[in-house]
Protein backbone atom coordinates (compact mmCIF):
# COMPACT_ATOMS: atom_id res chain seq x y z
CA UNK A 1 0.00 0.00 0.00
CA UNK A 2 3.25 2.39 0.27
CA UNK A 3 3.25 5.28 -2.54
CA UNK A 4 5.15 4.25 -5.56
CA UNK A 5 8.40 5.97 -5.86
CA UNK A 6 8.73 6.15 -2.04
CA UNK A 7 12.63 6.73 -1.90
CA UNK A 8 14.34 4.41 0.42
CA UNK A 9 15.66 5.98 3.84
CA UNK A 10 19.44 5.85 3.55
CA UNK A 11 20.40 5.52 7.28
CA UNK A 12 17.77 5.58 9.88
CA UNK A 13 18.73 6.47 13.19
CA UNK A 14 16.69 5.18 16.01
CA UNK A 15 16.94 6.84 19.18
CA UNK A 16 15.51 4.65 22.21
CA UNK A 17 14.90 0.91 20.91
CA UNK A 18 11.74 -0.04 22.77
CA UNK A 19 8.52 -1.58 21.26
CA UNK A 20 7.68 1.27 19.41
CA UNK A 21 11.25 2.61 18.04
CA UNK A 22 11.78 -0.77 17.09
CA UNK A 23 8.81 -1.76 15.61
CA UNK A 24 8.69 1.10 13.07
CA UNK A 25 12.47 -0.02 12.12
CA UNK A 26 11.49 -3.80 11.83
CA UNK A 27 8.54 -2.92 9.55
CA UNK A 28 10.82 -0.10 7.24
CA UNK A 29 12.96 -3.04 6.91
CA UNK A 30 10.12 -5.41 5.86
CA UNK A 31 8.90 -2.91 3.12
CA UNK A 32 12.16 -2.70 1.98
CA UNK A 33 11.99 0.99 2.94
CA UNK A 34 15.78 1.20 5.01
CA UNK A 35 19.25 0.62 4.00
CA UNK A 36 20.49 0.72 7.18
CA UNK A 37 19.66 1.18 10.99
CA UNK A 38 21.51 2.41 13.67
CA UNK A 39 20.75 2.21 17.54
CA UNK A 40 21.29 4.75 19.61
CA UNK A 41 20.01 3.99 23.42
CA UNK A 42 20.82 4.66 27.18
CA UNK A 43 20.56 1.01 27.88
CA UNK A 44 23.68 -1.39 26.25
CA UNK A 45 22.51 -4.67 27.13
CA UNK A 46 18.57 -3.43 25.41
CA UNK A 47 20.82 -2.14 22.18
CA UNK A 48 22.52 -5.93 21.91
CA UNK A 49 19.31 -7.18 22.32
CA UNK A 50 18.11 -5.60 19.37
CA UNK A 51 20.60 -6.07 17.37
CA UNK A 52 20.63 -9.90 17.83
CA UNK A 53 16.62 -9.61 16.78
CA UNK A 54 17.57 -7.84 13.60
CA UNK A 55 15.85 -4.50 14.53
CA UNK A 56 18.99 -2.46 14.39
CA UNK A 57 22.01 -3.21 11.81
CA UNK A 58 24.54 -1.27 14.51
CA UNK A 59 24.52 0.48 18.07
CA UNK A 60 25.67 3.78 19.43
CA UNK A 61 25.86 5.61 22.53
CA UNK A 62 26.85 8.53 21.08
CA UNK A 63 24.11 10.69 19.99
CA UNK A 64 25.79 12.99 17.71
CA UNK A 65 28.12 10.41 15.87
CA UNK A 66 25.20 8.26 15.49
CA UNK A 67 23.63 10.89 13.08
CA UNK A 68 26.30 11.74 10.84
CA UNK A 69 24.88 11.02 6.92
CA UNK A 70 21.45 10.54 8.66
CA UNK A 71 18.90 11.38 6.63
CA UNK A 72 15.90 9.96 9.08
CA UNK A 73 16.08 10.11 13.05
CA UNK A 74 12.98 8.79 15.00
CA UNK A 75 12.99 9.77 18.46
CA UNK A 76 11.28 6.99 20.71
CA UNK A 77 12.42 7.93 24.06
CA UNK A 78 10.53 8.97 27.28
CA UNK A 79 9.33 12.80 25.94
CA UNK A 80 11.09 14.21 28.88
CA UNK A 81 14.87 13.22 27.32
CA UNK A 82 13.68 15.49 24.24
CA UNK A 83 14.74 19.12 25.24
CA UNK A 84 18.19 17.38 25.93
CA UNK A 85 18.20 15.28 22.43
CA UNK A 86 17.00 18.12 20.80
CA UNK A 87 19.47 20.53 21.62
CA UNK A 88 22.35 17.90 20.51
CA UNK A 89 20.56 17.95 17.28
CA UNK A 90 20.16 21.31 16.89
CA UNK A 91 23.46 21.69 15.93
CA UNK A 92 24.67 18.50 14.72
CA UNK A 93 22.44 17.49 12.07
CA UNK A 94 22.17 18.46 8.03
CA UNK A 95 19.52 20.48 6.82
CA UNK A 96 17.77 17.39 4.65
CA UNK A 97 17.39 15.10 7.77
CA UNK A 98 14.12 14.67 8.71
CA UNK A 99 12.98 14.20 12.45
CA UNK A 100 9.94 13.15 14.12
CA UNK A 101 8.94 11.64 17.66
CA UNK A 102 6.38 9.58 19.00
CA UNK A 103 5.28 10.91 21.79
CA UNK A 104 1.51 10.77 23.24
CA UNK A 105 1.54 14.28 23.35
CA UNK A 106 2.22 16.72 21.52
CA UNK A 107 1.77 20.60 22.91
CA UNK A 108 4.77 19.68 24.97
CA UNK A 109 6.93 18.24 22.21
CA UNK A 110 6.32 20.94 19.86
CA UNK A 111 7.34 23.61 23.01
CA UNK A 112 10.51 21.84 23.06
CA UNK A 113 10.91 21.90 19.56
CA UNK A 114 10.69 25.42 19.20
CA UNK A 115 13.02 25.93 22.60
CA UNK A 116 15.82 23.31 21.59
CA UNK A 117 15.40 22.77 17.85
CA UNK A 118 14.72 26.08 16.66
CA UNK A 119 17.01 25.90 13.58
CA UNK A 120 15.50 23.07 12.09
CA UNK A 121 11.84 23.40 12.58
CA UNK A 122 10.78 22.81 9.39
CA UNK A 123 12.86 19.53 9.31
CA UNK A 124 10.93 18.75 12.73
CA UNK A 125 7.94 16.54 11.86
CA UNK A 126 5.80 15.60 15.41
CA UNK A 127 3.70 12.34 15.33
CA UNK A 128 1.98 10.23 17.33
CA UNK A 129 1.36 6.51 16.32
CA UNK A 130 -1.74 4.98 18.29
CA UNK A 131 -0.35 1.44 19.18
CA UNK A 132 -0.60 -0.60 22.79
CA UNK A 133 2.40 0.12 24.77
CA UNK A 134 2.45 -2.97 27.61
CA UNK A 135 4.89 -4.45 26.81
CA UNK A 136 8.80 -2.52 26.39
CA UNK A 137 11.84 -3.29 25.20
CA UNK A 138 13.40 -3.73 22.05
CA UNK A 139 12.23 -7.94 22.15
CA UNK A 140 9.00 -6.63 22.38
CA UNK A 141 9.17 -5.09 18.62
CA UNK A 142 7.69 -6.64 15.60
CA UNK A 143 6.84 -5.53 12.21
CA UNK A 144 3.10 -5.68 12.10
CA UNK A 145 2.65 -3.29 15.38
CA UNK A 146 1.68 -0.53 13.27
CA UNK A 147 -0.73 -2.69 10.53
CA UNK A 148 -4.32 -0.92 10.69
CA UNK A 149 -3.46 1.48 13.49
CA UNK A 150 -3.72 5.11 13.43
CA UNK A 151 -0.77 7.51 13.42
CA UNK A 152 -1.63 11.09 14.42
CA UNK A 153 0.60 14.10 12.46
CA UNK A 154 0.34 17.19 14.08
CA UNK A 155 2.62 19.25 11.57
CA UNK A 156 4.31 22.97 12.22
CA UNK A 157 3.43 25.93 10.28
CA UNK A 158 7.05 25.63 9.71
CA UNK A 159 7.32 21.97 8.24
CA UNK A 160 8.15 21.39 4.62
CA UNK A 161 5.29 19.95 2.65
CA UNK A 162 7.91 16.96 1.85
CA UNK A 163 8.90 16.09 4.96
CA UNK A 164 5.20 15.56 5.98
CA UNK A 165 4.70 13.62 3.14
CA UNK A 166 7.92 11.19 3.74
CA UNK A 167 6.60 10.98 7.31
CA UNK A 168 2.88 9.99 6.35
CA UNK A 169 4.75 7.82 3.53
CA UNK A 170 6.91 5.95 5.90
CA UNK A 171 3.99 5.40 8.53
CA UNK A 172 1.53 4.37 5.56
CA UNK A 173 4.12 1.75 4.09
CA UNK A 174 3.98 0.53 8.06
CA UNK A 175 0.58 -0.04 7.33
CA UNK A 176 -0.90 2.55 9.47
CA UNK A 177 -3.40 5.36 8.52
CA UNK A 178 -2.00 8.44 8.88
CA UNK A 179 -4.72 11.48 10.14
CA UNK A 180 -3.36 15.10 10.57
CA UNK A 181 -4.64 17.22 13.38
CA UNK A 182 -3.87 20.45 15.87
CA UNK A 183 -1.56 19.61 18.87
CA UNK A 184 -3.87 21.01 20.91
CA UNK A 185 -7.21 19.21 19.35
CA UNK A 186 -4.63 15.89 19.76
CA UNK A 187 -3.70 16.57 23.61
CA UNK A 188 -7.19 16.98 24.10
CA UNK A 189 -8.67 14.10 22.09
CA UNK A 190 -5.89 11.83 23.87
CA UNK A 191 -7.56 13.27 27.22
CA UNK A 192 -10.41 11.83 26.80
CA UNK A 193 -10.16 8.60 25.17
CA UNK A 194 -6.98 7.50 26.86
CA UNK A 195 -5.15 9.33 29.56
CA UNK A 196 -8.47 9.94 31.87
CA UNK A 197 -8.85 6.16 31.32
CA UNK A 198 -5.61 5.59 32.59
CA UNK A 199 -5.93 7.58 35.44
CA UNK A 200 -9.16 6.38 36.16
CA UNK A 201 -7.72 2.40 35.68
CA UNK A 202 -4.57 3.26 37.96
CA UNK A 203 -6.72 5.42 40.42
CA UNK A 204 -9.33 1.75 41.00
CA UNK A 205 -7.09 -0.10 41.85
CA UNK A 206 -4.24 1.84 44.14
CA UNK A 207 -7.14 2.14 46.32
CA UNK A 208 -7.82 -1.06 46.56
CA UNK A 209 -4.60 -2.02 46.82
CA UNK A 210 -4.37 0.53 50.18
CA UNK A 211 -7.42 -1.00 51.83
CA UNK A 212 -6.36 -3.38 54.67
CA UNK A 213 -8.30 -5.76 53.47
CA UNK A 214 -7.36 -5.41 49.86
CA UNK A 215 -6.73 -9.47 49.29
CA UNK A 216 -10.38 -10.26 49.74
CA UNK A 217 -11.13 -8.12 47.10
CA UNK A 218 -8.33 -9.24 44.34
CA UNK A 219 -9.18 -12.82 45.43
CA UNK A 220 -12.88 -12.18 43.60
CA UNK A 221 -12.53 -9.66 40.95
CA UNK A 222 -12.83 -11.46 37.56
CA UNK A 223 -13.12 -10.23 34.03
CA UNK A 224 -14.51 -7.03 33.88
CA UNK A 225 -12.21 -6.24 36.68
CA UNK A 226 -8.97 -7.66 34.61
CA UNK A 227 -10.10 -5.34 31.51
CA UNK A 228 -11.01 -2.37 33.09
CA UNK A 229 -7.98 -2.56 35.40
CA UNK A 230 -5.32 -4.12 32.44
CA UNK A 231 -4.17 -0.44 31.67
CA UNK A 232 -3.63 0.06 35.53
CA UNK A 233 -0.19 -2.16 34.86
CA UNK A 234 0.94 0.23 32.63
CA UNK A 235 4.30 1.77 33.18
CA UNK A 236 3.78 4.23 36.07
CA UNK A 237 6.93 6.77 35.24
CA UNK A 238 5.46 6.83 31.41
CA UNK A 239 2.06 7.41 32.59
CA UNK A 240 3.57 10.57 34.88
CA UNK A 241 5.14 12.20 32.18
CA UNK A 242 2.20 12.29 30.11
CA UNK A 243 -0.30 13.20 32.78
CA UNK A 244 2.22 16.31 33.61
CA UNK A 245 3.20 16.87 29.58
CA UNK A 246 -1.23 17.06 29.54
CA UNK A 247 -1.89 17.73 32.97
CA UNK A 248 -4.42 20.69 31.86
CA UNK A 249 -6.31 19.04 29.31
CA UNK A 250 -6.44 15.99 31.92
CA UNK A 251 -7.96 18.54 34.23
CA UNK A 252 -10.65 19.44 32.18
CA UNK A 253 -11.54 15.45 31.34
CA UNK A 254 -11.83 15.04 35.02
CA UNK A 255 -13.68 17.85 36.29
CA UNK A 256 -15.99 16.54 33.71
CA UNK A 257 -15.81 12.97 34.61
CA UNK A 258 -16.27 14.17 38.47
CA UNK A 259 -19.81 15.82 37.18
CA UNK A 260 -21.06 12.72 35.33
CA UNK A 261 -20.43 10.39 38.30
CA UNK A 262 -21.99 12.67 40.72
CA UNK A 263 -25.16 12.97 38.87
CA UNK A 264 -24.42 9.31 39.05
CA UNK A 265 -24.63 9.18 42.65
CA UNK A 266 -27.60 11.54 42.88
CA UNK A 267 -29.41 8.98 40.26
CA UNK A 268 -28.56 6.24 42.78
CA UNK A 269 -29.62 8.43 45.97
CA UNK A 270 -32.87 9.33 44.71
CA UNK A 271 -33.50 5.28 43.45
CA UNK A 272 -34.46 6.86 39.74
CA UNK A 273 -34.18 3.48 37.86
CA UNK A 274 -35.29 4.97 34.91
CA UNK A 275 -32.93 8.12 34.67
CA UNK A 276 -29.60 5.57 35.54
CA UNK A 277 -31.25 2.85 32.83
CA UNK A 278 -31.12 5.61 30.40
CA UNK A 279 -27.86 6.23 31.16
CA UNK A 280 -26.36 2.56 31.14
CA UNK A 281 -28.42 2.52 27.60
CA UNK A 282 -26.65 5.45 25.71
CA UNK A 283 -23.29 4.32 27.25
CA UNK A 284 -24.08 0.46 25.58
CA UNK A 285 -25.31 1.83 22.65
CA UNK A 286 -22.16 3.84 21.70
CA UNK A 287 -19.90 1.10 23.05
CA UNK A 288 -21.57 -1.58 20.61
CA UNK A 289 -21.54 0.57 17.89
CA UNK A 290 -18.52 1.60 18.34
CA UNK A 291 -16.82 -1.77 18.82
CA UNK A 292 -18.05 -2.56 15.34
CA UNK A 293 -15.69 -0.11 14.01
CA UNK A 294 -12.52 -1.91 15.82
CA UNK B 1 -13.24 -33.73 41.01
CA UNK B 2 -16.96 -34.14 41.89
CA UNK B 3 -17.40 -35.78 44.93
CA UNK B 4 -17.56 -39.89 44.71
CA UNK B 5 -21.30 -41.13 45.54
CA UNK B 6 -22.88 -37.93 44.36
CA UNK B 7 -25.76 -39.28 43.30
CA UNK B 8 -27.69 -36.99 40.00
CA UNK B 9 -30.38 -34.62 39.91
CA UNK B 10 -33.48 -36.56 38.86
CA UNK B 11 -35.34 -33.34 37.29
CA UNK B 12 -33.42 -30.48 37.10
CA UNK B 13 -35.80 -27.53 36.26
CA UNK B 14 -33.73 -24.49 34.91
CA UNK B 15 -35.50 -21.13 35.20
CA UNK B 16 -34.45 -18.80 32.66
CA UNK B 17 -32.51 -20.67 30.14
CA UNK B 18 -30.22 -18.07 29.43
CA UNK B 19 -25.95 -18.52 29.04
CA UNK B 20 -25.75 -18.96 32.96
CA UNK B 21 -28.99 -21.19 33.90
CA UNK B 22 -27.60 -22.99 30.53
CA UNK B 23 -24.58 -23.55 30.95
CA UNK B 24 -25.36 -25.31 34.18
CA UNK B 25 -27.62 -27.34 32.78
CA UNK B 26 -25.33 -28.44 30.02
CA UNK B 27 -22.22 -28.98 32.42
CA UNK B 28 -24.09 -31.35 34.56
CA UNK B 29 -25.20 -32.93 31.60
CA UNK B 30 -21.50 -33.27 30.52
CA UNK B 31 -20.56 -34.77 34.11
CA UNK B 32 -23.60 -37.34 33.91
CA UNK B 33 -24.93 -35.31 37.02
CA UNK B 34 -28.63 -34.82 35.66
CA UNK B 35 -31.78 -36.97 34.20
CA UNK B 36 -33.64 -34.34 33.10
CA UNK B 37 -33.90 -31.16 32.21
CA UNK B 38 -37.02 -29.02 31.84
CA UNK B 39 -36.45 -25.31 31.18
CA UNK B 40 -38.33 -22.17 31.88
CA UNK B 41 -38.98 -19.19 30.64
CA UNK B 42 -41.03 -16.52 29.22
CA UNK B 43 -39.80 -16.41 25.37
CA UNK B 44 -40.47 -19.60 23.39
CA UNK B 45 -37.87 -18.79 20.44
CA UNK B 46 -35.42 -19.27 23.47
CA UNK B 47 -36.50 -22.09 25.06
CA UNK B 48 -36.85 -24.12 21.62
CA UNK B 49 -33.32 -22.87 20.64
CA UNK B 50 -32.45 -24.46 24.34
CA UNK B 51 -34.10 -27.72 24.08
CA UNK B 52 -32.52 -27.39 19.76
CA UNK B 53 -29.22 -27.45 21.16
CA UNK B 54 -29.70 -30.12 23.82
CA UNK B 55 -29.05 -27.57 26.43
CA UNK B 56 -32.77 -28.69 28.00
CA UNK B 57 -34.94 -31.95 27.38
CA UNK B 58 -38.29 -30.62 27.93
CA UNK B 59 -40.05 -27.10 27.48
CA UNK B 60 -42.69 -25.68 30.18
CA UNK B 61 -44.10 -22.12 30.18
CA UNK B 62 -46.06 -23.12 33.59
CA UNK B 63 -44.11 -22.71 36.49
CA UNK B 64 -46.23 -24.71 38.92
CA UNK B 65 -46.26 -27.77 36.87
CA UNK B 66 -42.41 -27.85 35.50
CA UNK B 67 -41.25 -28.05 39.19
CA UNK B 68 -43.68 -31.23 39.99
CA UNK B 69 -41.13 -33.77 41.07
CA UNK B 70 -38.54 -31.97 40.41
CA UNK B 71 -35.71 -32.53 42.88
CA UNK B 72 -33.30 -29.11 41.83
CA UNK B 73 -34.47 -25.92 40.55
CA UNK B 74 -31.99 -23.13 39.60
CA UNK B 75 -33.45 -19.65 39.28
CA UNK B 76 -31.45 -17.77 36.96
CA UNK B 77 -34.05 -15.40 35.32
CA UNK B 78 -33.11 -11.47 36.43
CA UNK B 79 -33.36 -10.94 40.38
CA UNK B 80 -36.55 -8.89 39.26
CA UNK B 81 -38.81 -11.59 38.69
CA UNK B 82 -37.50 -13.85 41.42
CA UNK B 83 -40.52 -12.41 44.43
CA UNK B 84 -43.23 -13.93 42.18
CA UNK B 85 -41.31 -16.89 41.05
CA UNK B 86 -40.52 -17.65 44.83
CA UNK B 87 -44.12 -16.85 45.99
CA UNK B 88 -45.41 -19.42 43.79
CA UNK B 89 -42.71 -22.02 44.45
CA UNK B 90 -43.80 -21.55 48.26
CA UNK B 91 -46.56 -23.50 47.95
CA UNK B 92 -45.78 -25.70 44.74
CA UNK B 93 -42.75 -27.55 46.03
CA UNK B 94 -41.71 -30.48 48.21
CA UNK B 95 -40.02 -30.71 51.08
CA UNK B 96 -37.16 -32.46 49.47
CA UNK B 97 -36.48 -30.06 46.20
CA UNK B 98 -33.36 -27.61 46.37
CA UNK B 99 -34.19 -24.26 45.33
CA UNK B 100 -31.07 -22.24 44.24
CA UNK B 101 -30.29 -19.09 42.50
CA UNK B 102 -27.56 -17.26 40.35
CA UNK B 103 -28.30 -13.40 41.03
CA UNK B 104 -25.24 -11.16 41.37
CA UNK B 105 -26.56 -9.40 44.67
CA UNK B 106 -27.17 -11.80 47.47
CA UNK B 107 -28.47 -9.52 50.53
CA UNK B 108 -31.51 -8.43 48.26
CA UNK B 109 -32.20 -12.16 47.02
CA UNK B 110 -32.19 -13.45 50.34
CA UNK B 111 -34.50 -10.51 51.58
CA UNK B 112 -37.17 -11.63 48.73
CA UNK B 113 -36.46 -15.24 50.07
CA UNK B 114 -37.76 -14.72 53.65
CA UNK B 115 -40.81 -12.93 52.07
CA UNK B 116 -41.98 -14.88 49.76
CA UNK B 117 -40.28 -18.50 50.41
CA UNK B 118 -40.38 -18.39 54.22
CA UNK B 119 -42.23 -22.21 54.09
CA UNK B 120 -39.23 -23.42 52.25
CA UNK B 121 -36.42 -21.61 53.55
CA UNK B 122 -34.35 -24.79 54.55
CA UNK B 123 -34.21 -25.33 50.94
CA UNK B 124 -33.05 -22.20 49.46
CA UNK B 125 -29.74 -21.65 49.02
CA UNK B 126 -28.41 -18.43 47.84
CA UNK B 127 -25.12 -18.47 45.30
CA UNK B 128 -23.62 -16.35 42.68
CA UNK B 129 -21.09 -17.96 40.16
CA UNK B 130 -18.59 -15.56 39.13
CA UNK B 131 -18.88 -15.94 34.98
CA UNK B 132 -18.67 -13.33 32.15
CA UNK B 133 -21.83 -12.25 31.48
CA UNK B 134 -21.43 -10.26 28.03
CA UNK B 135 -23.25 -12.95 25.65
CA UNK B 136 -26.91 -13.68 26.74
CA UNK B 137 -29.38 -16.24 25.84
CA UNK B 138 -29.51 -20.39 25.65
CA UNK B 139 -26.98 -20.14 22.67
CA UNK B 140 -24.74 -18.81 24.54
CA UNK B 141 -24.59 -21.75 26.75
CA UNK B 142 -21.30 -23.75 27.12
CA UNK B 143 -20.32 -27.11 29.14
CA UNK B 144 -17.30 -25.28 30.28
CA UNK B 145 -18.72 -21.81 31.61
CA UNK B 146 -17.52 -22.77 34.47
CA UNK B 147 -14.51 -24.41 34.63
CA UNK B 148 -11.88 -22.82 37.13
CA UNK B 149 -14.50 -19.96 37.87
CA UNK B 150 -15.58 -19.27 41.40
CA UNK B 151 -18.82 -19.89 43.01
CA UNK B 152 -19.68 -17.80 46.09
CA UNK B 153 -22.69 -19.58 48.64
CA UNK B 154 -24.21 -16.95 51.42
CA UNK B 155 -25.91 -19.96 53.02
CA UNK B 156 -28.72 -18.69 55.27
CA UNK B 157 -28.78 -19.68 59.24
CA UNK B 158 -31.89 -21.68 58.20
CA UNK B 159 -30.55 -24.16 55.72
CA UNK B 160 -30.05 -27.98 55.76
CA UNK B 161 -26.13 -28.42 55.88
CA UNK B 162 -27.23 -31.48 53.14
CA UNK B 163 -28.63 -29.00 50.58
CA UNK B 164 -25.66 -26.50 50.94
CA UNK B 165 -23.49 -29.54 50.21
CA UNK B 166 -25.48 -30.69 46.83
CA UNK B 167 -25.49 -27.29 45.74
CA UNK B 168 -21.49 -26.93 46.70
CA UNK B 169 -21.19 -30.40 44.86
CA UNK B 170 -22.95 -29.34 41.76
CA UNK B 171 -20.72 -26.81 40.86
CA UNK B 172 -18.01 -28.33 41.83
CA UNK B 173 -19.34 -30.93 39.07
CA UNK B 174 -19.28 -27.88 36.80
CA UNK B 175 -15.33 -27.41 37.53
CA UNK B 176 -16.26 -23.92 39.80
CA UNK B 177 -14.46 -23.08 43.28
CA UNK B 178 -17.22 -22.94 45.87
CA UNK B 179 -16.57 -20.36 48.62
CA UNK B 180 -18.71 -19.36 51.37
CA UNK B 181 -19.42 -15.84 52.89
CA UNK B 182 -21.93 -13.79 54.09
CA UNK B 183 -24.42 -11.96 52.14
CA UNK B 184 -23.24 -8.57 53.42
CA UNK B 185 -19.57 -9.36 52.16
CA UNK B 186 -20.56 -10.78 49.14
CA UNK B 187 -22.26 -7.21 47.82
CA UNK B 188 -19.42 -5.33 49.49
CA UNK B 189 -16.90 -7.28 47.66
CA UNK B 190 -18.39 -7.03 44.65
CA UNK B 191 -19.90 -3.44 44.61
CA UNK B 192 -15.81 -2.59 44.88
CA UNK B 193 -14.77 -5.54 41.84
CA UNK B 194 -17.26 -5.75 39.41
CA UNK B 195 -20.52 -3.21 40.46
CA UNK B 196 -18.25 -0.12 40.65
CA UNK B 197 -16.11 -0.60 37.68
CA UNK B 198 -19.33 -1.04 35.36
CA UNK B 199 -20.66 2.15 36.58
CA UNK B 200 -17.51 4.15 36.20
CA UNK B 201 -17.17 2.40 32.43
CA UNK B 202 -20.86 3.16 31.30
CA UNK B 203 -20.16 6.99 32.91
CA UNK B 204 -17.09 7.49 30.56
CA UNK B 205 -18.65 6.18 27.63
CA UNK B 206 -22.54 7.94 28.26
CA UNK B 207 -20.05 11.10 29.13
CA UNK B 208 -18.54 10.94 25.48
CA UNK B 209 -21.42 9.97 23.24
CA UNK B 210 -23.38 13.01 24.81
CA UNK B 211 -21.13 15.82 23.35
CA UNK B 212 -21.82 17.38 20.02
CA UNK B 213 -18.13 16.49 19.01
CA UNK B 214 -18.33 12.88 20.46
CA UNK B 215 -17.39 11.20 17.12
CA UNK B 216 -14.10 12.56 16.98
CA UNK B 217 -13.08 11.13 20.29
CA UNK B 218 -14.49 7.15 19.76
CA UNK B 219 -12.43 7.85 16.31
CA UNK B 220 -9.24 8.18 17.91
CA UNK B 221 -9.49 5.53 21.10
CA UNK B 222 -8.23 2.49 21.05
CA UNK B 223 -7.28 -0.63 22.36
CA UNK B 224 -6.63 0.91 25.82
CA UNK B 225 -10.11 2.67 26.01
CA UNK B 226 -11.99 -0.74 24.23
CA UNK B 227 -10.59 -2.58 27.06
CA UNK B 228 -11.62 -0.15 29.77
CA UNK B 229 -14.69 0.18 28.35
CA UNK B 230 -15.82 -3.49 27.34
CA UNK B 231 -17.89 -3.81 30.35
CA UNK B 232 -20.06 -0.78 28.95
CA UNK B 233 -21.60 -2.80 26.80
CA UNK B 234 -23.56 -4.80 29.24
CA UNK B 235 -27.17 -5.16 29.42
CA UNK B 236 -28.63 -1.81 30.82
CA UNK B 237 -31.78 -3.44 32.68
CA UNK B 238 -29.48 -5.98 34.63
CA UNK B 239 -27.00 -3.60 35.59
CA UNK B 240 -30.11 -0.84 36.58
CA UNK B 241 -31.21 -3.81 38.95
CA UNK B 242 -28.12 -4.57 40.16
CA UNK B 243 -27.29 -1.22 41.06
CA UNK B 244 -30.71 -0.71 42.83
CA UNK B 245 -30.42 -3.82 44.20
CA UNK B 246 -26.76 -2.90 46.07
CA UNK B 247 -27.68 0.32 45.73
CA UNK B 248 -25.98 1.57 49.30
CA UNK B 249 -22.54 -0.59 49.08
CA UNK B 250 -22.26 0.74 45.11
CA UNK B 251 -22.86 4.38 46.82
CA UNK B 252 -20.06 3.86 49.66
CA UNK B 253 -17.41 2.63 46.88
CA UNK B 254 -18.58 5.46 44.92
CA UNK B 255 -17.46 7.81 47.45
CA UNK B 256 -14.53 6.34 48.52
CA UNK B 257 -13.54 6.55 45.12
CA UNK B 258 -14.49 10.12 44.25
CA UNK B 259 -12.21 11.04 47.28
CA UNK B 260 -9.33 9.16 45.43
CA UNK B 261 -10.20 10.72 42.40
CA UNK B 262 -10.47 14.41 44.19
CA UNK B 263 -6.78 13.40 45.65
CA UNK B 264 -5.37 12.49 42.13
CA UNK B 265 -6.88 15.83 40.86
CA UNK B 266 -5.07 17.98 43.63
CA UNK B 267 -1.95 15.92 42.64
CA UNK B 268 -1.92 17.21 38.83
CA UNK B 269 -3.26 21.07 40.02
CA UNK B 270 -0.42 21.02 42.66
CA UNK B 271 2.36 19.29 39.95
CA UNK B 272 2.91 16.71 42.42
CA UNK B 273 4.52 14.35 40.24
CA UNK B 274 6.16 12.33 42.85
CA UNK B 275 2.97 11.44 44.60
CA UNK B 276 1.29 11.05 41.30
CA UNK B 277 3.71 8.17 40.21
CA UNK B 278 3.96 6.78 43.46
CA UNK B 279 0.55 6.14 43.27
CA UNK B 280 0.64 4.93 39.87
CA UNK B 281 3.61 2.60 40.76
CA UNK B 282 0.98 1.03 43.72
CA UNK B 283 -1.54 0.58 41.29
CA UNK B 284 0.76 -1.11 38.14
CA UNK B 285 2.45 -3.70 40.59
CA UNK B 286 -0.85 -4.38 42.71
CA UNK B 287 -2.30 -4.83 38.95
CA UNK B 288 0.31 -7.00 37.79
CA UNK B 289 0.46 -8.82 41.21
CA UNK B 290 -2.96 -9.66 40.82
CA UNK B 291 -2.46 -10.76 37.38
CA UNK B 292 -0.43 -13.57 37.83
CA UNK B 293 -3.16 -15.66 39.46
CA UNK B 294 -5.23 -14.95 36.45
Amino acid sequence: MHKPLLTPVRKLVIVGVGLIGGSFALSLKKAGLVQQVVGVGRSLTNLHTAQQLGVIDTISQNLVEAVQDADFILLATPVGQLPIILQQLNTHISDNCIVSDVGSTKSDVIDYAQKHFHAHLSQFIPAHPIAGAEKSGAEAAKSDLYQDKKVVLTPLAENSSSAVQKVQALWEACGASVHSMLAEQHDRVFAAVSHLPHVLSFALVAELANRHDGNLFFEYAASGFRDFTRIAGSHPEMWRDICMANREAILNELAAYQTQLSRLQTLLETENSDELQQLFSQASHARQTWKQHQ
